[in-house]
């Protein structure tokens, strides 16, 4: 078994030092990082390339304070943001870094008001860690909360719209200097003129939307996944000889299959990536799982019948080290465990379920919650 | 010979009440919508959806003043405005009225000052007059100028471009109470965002661009468009047995073809209308002329040999009234006269060509500039 200090320099080339109490440094950084990747349910875009832009902005800035909601003041203005767009485009059209602050200068413009805290708009994935480089840059707390809980493909699915917070105005900005405010008529149009704008800038932008003081915020988010992923991922370096065990133990998730990667589908446009994945066991021959993709892993099927679906989060982990696998990464011939566990409860009830469940993509079968306990059949 | 009151009271039910010097009422909307259809080399919009809606905003808010830039206070802001996007929408995609005021209200609250004028920023089809509609509500002064002196179906097509005007901020608007404010780093970047967004509207929109002060209009504009629609439009309505010929007269045009509208080809997408139309001689068995058409009509080809092109403007004229048609209303079997005349002198230049002439438009042929002296040749 690894000590942590070995699991983190073995990579990484990080220092182990100590972070402080409540908050994010160089050295808890990818224990976020792979907590966010479990989290995503295979989105939110790659963390590696959202833990190297924050490492940069920490070790620049220094250590991010990570605040409950509950310290700060209920009139301040929470900005949510994160990339939007097709994973597969932001590994590879980077951010210059400004993105931030051009996103949080518009939004004190339009508002008058000044930003008090950071909130990634979604944990999962990339998204859970490039906010938190804005936040170093613009010397702000990080949120312990997010809109999500989880990663998912559309601006409607935030629990802010739950909530009745409006997504209007919402910021768009890209690393051509390039910034956009749409002020739609409802979240369908904030959706459908993101979308097409983030095409337009190439498949990958940053957005800020769902602006809101901390009073509102605190009913409004998924509260403490920035603590969860850090734990998860603190886990995770822990782990020993099984971490895919750590991980199911973790979560009390279930695993779904354990076996090959052995073929992908993957199509990339208007500013999604949609796809499928064919995962077969390792050890019986001919049992084959499906995983359907739009960003994130919607469903894993198996002979035609659902073995679970969102908002449940369905990740793919790497069989040998337990790290998760994002969407965009996976290939042919990868050794993976698929695992799931439920979705946060919010998303699980009815009005949640209406813009984050199965038809909320066109997928036409009921939701079929996952089953938890711990089981880990596969 | 018609007289010019009977002409006027034929079709529309217009009273021929006299319209004050220097205003545009509904006495001679008929004639500046005729000027604007035939200054529009087929795009712009459908000017008679634009004198609708220009006629119903002054029955209910008097007549527009018409203002030459000189009588303007130097230091005043001026709103280029118009309708974006695919004609063959537009005609269907309807205006609830209220676009204009949210574009003024946008665009003072981004710059902190009172729009004092209003202006098209292209004069040909319905944008000669939609600004009209909206300047009539907001009880603001019409300006004698636009940004094209013709139509052009994209946004670095306009003259304040050529003269260093940023294109940002863009505001636009639809009739579902969207708004959107663009600021590109570039014009191009304006125009790819501007297009995008214009398609996820639903294929048209609106949008004012390239503010600018009086000062600033006087030198970067295409000065004196609306009284020329006006009097070409005036002079149309007086025609006689050969309105066809009157045009001609009026603007040194030449005549490409008369003849019969035998293939039309049009495909919407990507915010553009998009196609060709070849017109038969009518003399002339075999005698073909193609149009190639962006929105506007771009070029005129026959035997392979350029005829006319960008950016001289080639207008399809109804051979029996001399009433330009716009390119959305093109259809088989209409018995036409395709006119050409030289565009703007500013769009000769080169700094002009280089982005309004062929290459501009992915033409694959030099610019070749219409020879005019009333030739009618065809």
């Amino acid at each position: 078994m690894m000590t942590q200090r070995q699991e983190r320099g073995r990579g990484s080339g990080i220092p182990a030092m100590p972070a402080g109490p409540g908050s994010i440094d160089i050295d808890n950084l990818p224990a976020l990082a792979r907590g966010c990747a479990v989290m995503g349910a295979g989105g939110g875009g790659d963390p590696f390339v959202g833990m190297l832009m924050a490492r940069e902005a920490i070790h620049q800035h220094g250590p991010v304070r990570l605040a409950d909601l509950d310290d700060l003041p209920a009139d301040g203005l929470v900005m949510p943001c994160g990339l939007v767009g097709a994973p597969t485009i932001a590994i590879e059209k980077l951010q210059n870094g400004g993105e931030g602050a051009r996103l949080a200068a518009e939004v004190e413009d339009l508002t008058g008001r000044p930003v008090v805290a950071i909130m990634p708009f979604e944990i999962g994935g990339s998204n859970g860690l490039i906010p938190l480089n804005w936040a170093a840059r613009l010397r702000l707390p990080y949120v312990d909360a997010d809109g999500m809980g989880r990663a998912f493909p559309t601006i409607p699915q935030m629990t802010m719209n739950l909530a009745g917070v409006p997504s209007s105005p919402c910021v768009m900005a890209d690393e051509r200097m390039n910034t956009l405010v749409i002020r739609a008529g409802s979240v369908g149009w904030t959706e459908r003129l993101l979308r097409t704008s983030t095409a337009s800038f190439g498949g990958a932008a940053v957005a800020a939307l769902y602006l809101m003081d901390v009073a509102t915020a605190r009913h409004a988010t998924v509260r403490g996944s920035v603590s969860r992923a850090l734990a998860l991922g603190a886990a995770l370096g822990r782990a020993g000889a099984d971490p895919v065990g750590t991980v199911l133990d973790e979560l009390a998730a279930v695993q779904l299959i354990r076996g090959k990667v052995i073929d992908v589908e993957r199509e990339t446009f208007g500013g999604f990536v949609r796809g499928s994945v064919i995962v077969e066991d390792v050890l019986t021959e001919g049992r084959l799982l499906r995983l359907e993709i739009q960003n994130e892993n919607l469903a894993a099927l198996e002979d035609g019948e659902v073995r679970a679906c969102v908002p449940d989060v369905i990740t793919v982990l790497d069989a040998r080290t337990g790290e998760a696998i994002v969407t965009e990464r996976l290939r042919y011939g990868q050794q993976v465990a698929v695992i799931a566990f439920p979705g946060p409860e919010v998303w699980r009830a009815p009005a949640g379920l209406a813009v984050s469940g199965p038809d909320a993509f066109g997928l036409r079968f009921p939701y079929t919650p996952i089953r938890t306990g711990g089981v880990r059949a596969g």
